[in-house]
């Protein structure tokens, strides 16, 4: 089962190398965060605040390519937590299908919010995280 | 026309915003330099040296949507000019066709040295930089 959340928090840090970006459900209490990397960090953070660039930055490509391509970013999903790495999977539609494709929970969350796409977690993963 | 160009040279810089990297000519000795964001230089620069990364980073994740989308990258080029700014483009085969997007050369030359496809200027992009 999947959970439905949102971005509650970016907390960029400059003398710190690992940034946090906090994810709380939409219907309900539960919430976690996840260490990312300054440039992610940032991309998400000036999606977040809209900040216009003239050129299409890394993760306005990505969804540049899906469209061009024929495809639709349907959503983004943490799927799994192994050994204190999220993982995570991008669902393309295209040609009446679902597309999965494997990525860092950074990437997802930034494409995410590019695209304006819910984000999920699956229930089993944030079992664990929330310790219930 | 395009000429096809070789990744010369990155120049990275921890007191500067702005990063180099140099094109020159495979089959000749035209050359010229573009200033790039530091994230887009150490991801080229990491390509390049062949740095392992246990979980795809973000241009590792474009090449990867492609390729689940059906498509291949096939090459990348600079086609234009225009105040200061360069402007570029991937071109992906899908279905028996040439797909066009519009991107940044340093998100292109870092896709180029990822997938290992050739990178191509305009000639007239090449006759304006390089003052012929």
């Amino acid at each position: 089962m999947l959970v439905q959340m949102e971005l509650k928090r970016i907390i960029i840090s400059e003398i710190h190398e690992q940034q946090v970006i906090m994810l709380k459900e939409v219907d309900g209490e539960r919430s976690f965060s996840i260490m990312i990397g300054i440039f992610e960090a940032t991309s998400i953070d000036r999606r977040v605040k809209r900040m216009h660039s003239p050129r299409p930055l890394t993760h306005d490509l990505i969804v540049s390519v899906i469209k061009n391509m024929g495809g639709e970013l349907r959503d983004v999903y943490i799927n799994e937590l192994c050994e204190h790495t999220y993982y995570a999977k991008l669902r393309i539609h295209l040609n009446g299908e679902i597309i999965e494709v494997d990525c860092r929970p950074s990437d997802a969350i930034a494409l995410a919010v590019t695209a304006g796409v819910p984000i999920y977690v699956a229930e089993d993963v944030l079992e664990v995280v929330c310790g219930e």
